[in-house]
């Protein structure tokens, strides 16, 4: 049987730790050559409606200890919109129903058959922030007890989550520019995580007393400048606009994700994103990578983490990989099947007789 | 909805001709920059069985002017079998029911959703069929009356329709090591295509008169030397070992699909190829694709076809790509549909509310 999952159903059973455990096992046998990732590539066209595109997106990656292969693909209509003077990429909805269009197929490599197929959604956040939080494991000071999330949306509450999977944090405060958003952000997330989650009217109102700050926005700006740090602190980021360069070479203990992870992006004639002229898709070229440790360093004890209370450190989750996808879907595949979940279609209808 | 075909359905709406128009114009607004593509990537790793290999294999493509964007993946078991002293690349059928796994899905780029998912059979058959079609349109003898199908599988029967399609032949001749496969062959597309197709016994005896010779199985080691090239002849390979370099050294007019088409392979610890030993994976370093035309300048005129009746030629069509399935996909999904096939799925159950 192939297995049809929905975001509600995987959003049910993932747990943020177990995504953290799940990842770091993923990581380590990345780090030796067990896992197998192929990087992120993109072909963007125009896509016939006023200064959108289209962006095709797929990632793909391979686990054979725990039995797991995985795509993992975007079929993105993009537009650019001014918020609060700052730049936003912004997907838009314009799937039957307004809804998006990301899917992750997952694979056994024991037999190659397709055991599931379920929108990326959840796993998505949850792999995104759960190296968050192996990150904020090696750097984060261990008696962090306050901690700013700037962005309200999706991806911001997977930060929370991992912050308080891996800190003792007490109070959560929340930045985003539109109000009712922050607040309703600060009700949710208070009565989801169990620790306080405060609306904060300003960035320098959320990162005042935070030793952890992680970004969690679309922003094509710089959110975090030099003039933000304070000893102590972590930032992090998942998107290269969110912390400038200035900042980043200014912070004694920087770590990236993975090095040499841009994004392969094909362009067919007549496209152009807000990102060019901003020159944010890419990773800055003001920063330098090769003198960054990556995340698999951290775990493999390679590099150090944290080495004092004042300190300031940085992960820059940069460019997720289709490996995270392999890693928590094929975890979501098994913890939705054992609480009963999912809808079972033939797997005869995705495999055939026919040597292709 | 989202629509399920299955192969049987294609291959019966799928013309030859129909998917050589469609490849052409996309083929053509490829060369312009108005289609993109995303190169074949493999990621590969040990199966856990006797010398067998996982690979999920993935490539995409996108055409706005049809609408299409979309995504072939596979999900394979390969083993290797000595066959008549030559070595043979072999998936094996090891999903539930002794099945392949190989997918196409298919997205609008007008909105993102997901339009259909189809196994890769037939749509593989017949963009590799009409690819070599386009070829042989500018580089074999017009007159061409008998043409020599070396291989019995799969692939070797879009050869043999690519052929009919495009040129005025009477007969063809087929070898395979196996009589049984080769006869039957024979049987099953004389009645396909209304023209005389023979079994061979040997090589020589099938390409003896022929004016056209399309390799077409998964050979590992040459099949055309040096020794077997004759004036006037086009000759064609869908695999890198089949026409050996010393003879597509000597050929009069060489063009390759596209230069720099060589897949992106990623191997995990441990995993052994038996195309390492043989230097057969990458086109052989003895061969020299920049002096060569590639497909899209025949059919832009920025090359020549064929330009005198003795002049040997060489279509070497090895690793395609994903925007032939966008292209083909594309026409499956219309021809399909128009018929009235398929299986509908609702489109909720793979898209979502969630900005991913």
């Amino acid at each position: 049987m192939t297995w049809i999952f929905n975001n509600d159903e995987l959003d049910s059973v993932l747990a943020m730790k177990d995504c953290i455990a799940t990842l770091e096992r993923g990581y380590l046998d990345l780090a030796n050559g067990i896992g197998g990732n192929r990087g992120r590539a993109e072909i963007v066209s125009p896509a016939g409606r006023d200064g959108t595109v289209y962006a095709l997106k797929s990632m793909d990656g391979v686990h054979t200890p725990s039995g797991y292969a995985s795509i993992r693909l975007n079929s993105d209509i993009i537009g650019w919109r001014e918020v609060s003077g700052s730049t936003r990429r912004e997907k838009i909805p314009a799937a039957p129903g307004d809804r998006y269009v990301g899917l992750v197929l997952l694979f056994s490599t024991e037999n190659g058959e397709p055991l599931a197929i379920f929108p990326d959604g959840v796993v998505q956040r949850m792999r995104v922030g759960a190296t968050s939080g192996l990150g904020l494991r090696h750097l984060a000071r261990k008696d962090a007890a306050t901690a700013a999330i700037i962005g309200s949306g999706w991806q911001a509450g997977a930060q929370a989550m991992a912050i308080v999977a891996e800190r003792p944090v007490k109070r959560i405060l929340c930045f985003s520019p539109n109000k009712a958003n922050r607040e309703s952000f600060a009700r949710d997330m208070t009565a989801r995580l169990g620790v306080e989650v405060v609306a904060a009217a300003t960035v320098e109102d959320a990162i005042r007393d935070a030793d952890i700050v992680a970004c969690s926005t679309s922003a094509l700006d710089p959110i975090i400048g030099h003039n933000h740090l304070r000893k102590g602190v972590h930032y992090s980021a998942i998107k290269p606009a969110e912390i400038a360069a200035e900042a980043i070479n200014a912070i004694d203990r920087q770590t990236v994700h993975l090095r040499d992870n841009a994004p392969l992006v094909v362009r067919t004639h007549g496209v152009e994103l807000a990102e060019d002229k901003k020159g944010a898709l890419a990773p800055s070229a003001r920063i330098d990578e090769k003198k960054m440790s990556e995340l698999t360093d951290l775990l493999t004890g390679k590099a150090p983490g944290r080495q004092s209370e004042s300190e300031t450190t940085c992960f820059l989750n940069y460019s997720g990989i289709g490996y995270q996808f392999t890693m928590v879907g094929g975890l979501a595949f098994e913890k939705a099947r054992a609480a009963g979940l999912g809808r079972e279609l033939p797997t005869e209808w995705f495999t055939q007789v026919e040597h292709p």
